[in-house]
């Protein structure tokens, strides 16, 4: 028996999305609704995290498999309201003591707002607990009415609600902590006698109420937590929102943001004080950046680690590593699995991928160095590259430190340059290239005179 | 005899905006306003479109030719106000029943809005009926005085209008549809005796409604009819409006946008739901974008068809063709005249020029290829090159299916590599080669040892 | 005795600023807000301008040297309040007649208004003129209370003020002309005795109005004079402001900024009419760009100097000349020192260091041209690199007018290539070309047939 679970309502198709995709997997700053309610779910560490699916249920199933974190899923065959979700999640009510229910496409719930309520919940010995908000905007959604002591009166719906009623501006956010027995009660009591033929899990709130059970509020302090999205346009706000409060965060930490356009950086970025951020730069995904950091403009930064005083100048990178003092860019690309040593200089039209580059080490144009493990201090002229496939195969490069690969080299892998070794301009290296030796691959060079004049009469 | 014909006023200048251009030719989302206006004037298809012209008269007929769809101009030498405009295509008021007057630099007149005026204007049987609109801020606008029928009383520009009327807020939008017979019949009694000594299109309206004809009203449902530009800051506001009201379409429609900075999307691009548009991304003339594609972020698209499940991140595009799963980017270009077949991979640093590549094939790297035809299955290494210019003439290079060229293959043009074929690394290719052969230009290498020292013995 | 004088208050930290910069050194615009007080105090020709310095000293006096022009600093070793910050510029008040007191972390206050408010206190004799502003909202600021005849009653600080002095809208600016020998005998009077125990240069106001002498205010027009940050979120609004205003500057001067998202133009910026800036480009530094322009997408400018007609799209350029009708991008790097001669046509992924590249020279693709003299109609092929480097020493390339470089050419500095010769494609050129000749390094091709079945035999 779990002291908490969580049942997490994720089976909604979202028909006016017009999208392929559930409603749940639709994404805020790149991260779909279902998992920033996952991570605050996870936060609190509940007995089991069940989620309800339905639309979507492969793609959403997908989804859960893909966070490694374990939950359970229930399935609801058809879309017959909130109350009909959750009865899918019986054995999750009945391994428990008290659970959560959420709402997969409410993404900014919170910890804390979860965590409050549920001291109100078990200090009150409540069969009910209820979390609310205070939106600017309370139109739309479930007014609450307390009774003299502050607990829950009713819920009342947005049509059904008197012009008094409207004038309520705490609303029902959707989320609410239950006795799991409680509700194992009144869930079979429920009724799809009402207009849209569901059966609503707000009415189990009301039998709970009525079995002489207290239903308490607990009105959380982030009045988001009732955003959701019906529309692409509700989604863009959501968007907007999140964006702005991620931005507004790392400011106060001491980052510098002087211009926020295009700025978008996700809610599982870290970024240390006096780093710079330009516009049109996207940081996504688990990212660690560093203090005194200049990132942007135009760099797409996703799942990597970043030291101190690093640029990152209209560049890519995806899941790399990049220690303190690089200079990378502008117009350059980390693929997967790519290690910049300190001080390294990447410059422009440079491509890196699973390579390790040993510090200092300089890449300053026009390169591409694949599956290499490169020393420390190396200089690669213009125009070098790593031949690593063979259209079969892929292969190594491995560079010795303080090499010097000469413009436009080749090296064909698997193939190995020792240390203090030079290859001359133009060379296509095939063999392995000896420490403190030069490896040149070149024809000699023919001159012929008056070969314009010859070129010129052709094109008459 | 047309039944309809109409009259753009495309001979302003635009003082305010300090530019080379004539008004009517500056852009709103990178089409000139005189566009859009012409685009809703043809939606209706009228017999005749005539097109005033005064101010950079030759600029506005090249962009007339451009375009490709026939109409006529009319040349007013000189500046003597709207009806004097209208008195210069005389021949279009003789050959045709009712005219559609619209003015070239109020780019959001739309086709359901004229039909709706033509319906009550030929319905009622009318001199003329004005089209008008509610803007939020009426201030600056002739407003719309109905009689007791709720048909035109009078139209009071703001400096002469009383308290009373300052308070209408109904606006004369500057269009109007004119019985041609009555509008010929007004235009010889107009006057310039006023403050500006110019012949007012307004007056007429009087006129024909003095004569004892029917001057009805149509009001627009689309406030933004009116919006004109007299400033660069005004043309700033009208391509945000424009902007904005463009993505919310395409947000209608299942287009995900998670941040708006930087995206303008043309009036004539389409883009199939679930596709994905990333920040600073600008797609623009005629584009078909099909569906669940990811596009952007810092890419321009230009006068391209894209099929499903495309991606193009940090491309530029240009009269281009690209098939279903092909992916682009980061850091590629397209130049006029690409196709770019199914499931094509093209990297980073990558160029392509009126080129065919076939399904399947990969350009994964620093690459340019440029007045070539390539087959399926090609695999490209890091740096292959065609020679497509000798600097007298162009040629073309053909490669088979499922060649394997080598990194930084020179192919000198014309040539052509058979299927299967493959060429070395550092080759320059000058002949054809064989189906299934290899191909290979490279001098022997020598191993120079030692050679470190000597260099560094050099430095000194 | 110099007739008047300025003293920069900069000794501040900011700590909520959360940096290891001083307060006056973070940037709006890319400009340390220093830089822009700076730029109006030097703007009136003071005969010394002292800044007092504290917090982060060296950065503060590095910056002070690397802008080349010359000024005092005087050294305020602990933070006692403005009143201790202008003692330690004793010198500066003795040897002036009249001082002006600015604050180094407002960087709005401009050349008008201080020269208005100098004339107002010289005009009247005055021993000390308040400069003043009316912003939207006066929360926060000294009240500035006037006497009956409209001369300076007090100072009423936000939590001092009673409710009719709060609801004054005219607050102290905090930047003042004080007549210099009046300072002098004020400062030793001021006293710690407050809450904050700092001296506070109010009290001097106070004072010098108390010896009788005339105490007056001139009221700027400009409301944004008083605009500080005390946060990273007010350096953000601080940079929306300051760039809004350019913006609308440039776009009133004939500019065309269809989207201003991202867009960031440098108060040392001037731009031609008819030039278009596209989203997300930044211009910084010293730069002049030309008319009819077209910069971005996506373009970073630094200290450039721009012709006109030019285009430079997703282009970054620094310290470099581009002459008329140049061509340049997308995906391009000027780096320092480069010079674009007229008409030359750069394309993508093309770096040009430190080099002149001669009139309609054209260096289409992939390319990397460093410390070269380039001739006039030069064509380079696809791939084109000067080998500037050997590892120890940088040389330069020098190509003539009308040469043909194949694809893919190494040049090993030092080098020359003569008018009209050709190099062909792949060679690597380490000796002189004379002019009109063919420079050819390329060994034999041999061709391997059936290669393709043995190495597909090798696969298994």
């Amino acid at each position: 028996m779990n002291k908490t679970a969580c049942i997490v309502l994720a089976a909604g198709d979202g028909k006016r999305m017009k999208s392929h995709k559930p409603k749940v997997l639709m994404n805020v700053l790149f991260k779909p609704m279902l998992g920033w309610v996952l991570d605050s779910a996870e936060g609190i560490s509940p007995g089991e995290i069940c989620v309800v699916v339905g639309s979507g249920e492969e793609q959403v199933k997908k989804y859960l498999e893909g966070r490694g974190r374990s939950c359970t899923t229930a399935r609801q065959a058809e879309r017959k309201g909130t109350g009909h979700a959750v009865m899918q999640a019986e054995n999750t009510l009945k391994n428990s003591e008290n659970v959560l229910i959420l709402c997969g496409d409410a993404p900014f719930i919170d910890e804390e707002t979860v965590l409050n309520a549920l001291k109100v919940h078990t200090e009150g010995g409540c069969g009910v607990t209820v979390i609310t908000a205070v939106p600017d905007d309370p139109f739309g959604y479930g007014r609450i009415i307390r009774d003299e002591k502050g607990d829950l009166l009713k819920i009342v719906e947005q049509k059904d609600a008197s012009k008094e009623e409207l004038a309520v501006k705490e609303i029902n956010s959707g989320a609410y902590w239950f006795n799991s027995r409680a509700l194992l009660e009144a869930l079979p009591k429920l009724s799809q006698s009402n207009a849209a033929g569901e059966y609503y899990l707000t009415d189990a709130v009301s039998l709970i109420r009525e079995s002489g059970k207290r239903a308490a509020v607990s009105t959380a302090q982030n009045k988001y937590i009732v955003l959701g999205a019906n529309s692409r346009t509700d989604l863009s706000s959501l968007n907007e929102y999140a964006r702005e409060r991620v931005l507004a965060e790392l400011m106060e930490g001491g980052v510098e943001i002087p211009c926020r356009d295009g700025v978008i950086i996700g809610k599982d970025v870290r970024i240390g004080q006096d780093t710079v951020i330009l516009p049109n730069t996207i940081i996504r995904g688990r990212c660690r950046i560093g203090s005194s950091c200049e990132i942007g403009p135009s760099s797409l930064i996703e799942s990597c680690t970043v030291g101190d005083g690093v640029i990152l100048n209209n560049v890519q990178a995806y899941e790399s590593v990049v220690e303190s003092g690089a200079k990378i860019g502008p117009f350059a690309q980390l693929r997967p699995g790519s290690h910049i040593g300190q001080n390294v200089k990447i410059g422009d039209f440079v491509e890196i991928k699973n390579s390790n580059i040993g510090e200092k080490t300089s890449v300053a144009h026009l390169a591409y160095l694949g599956d290499a493990d490169v020393g420390r201090g190396v200089n690669f002229g213009c125009g070098c590259i790593t031949a690593n496939y063979d259209g079969v195969n892929k292969f190594r490069t491995k560079i010795g430190d303080d090499a010097f690969i000469g413009c436009n080299t080749n090296l064909i892998a698997p193939v190995e340059i020792g240390a203090n070794a030079s290859t001359g301009a133009g060379s296509t290296i095939t063999e392995n290239v000896p420490a403190d030796s030069l490896a040149l691959e070149r024809a000699d060079t023919k001159i012929i005179e008056h070969w314009e004049k010859n070129r010129l009469r052709k094109k008459k």
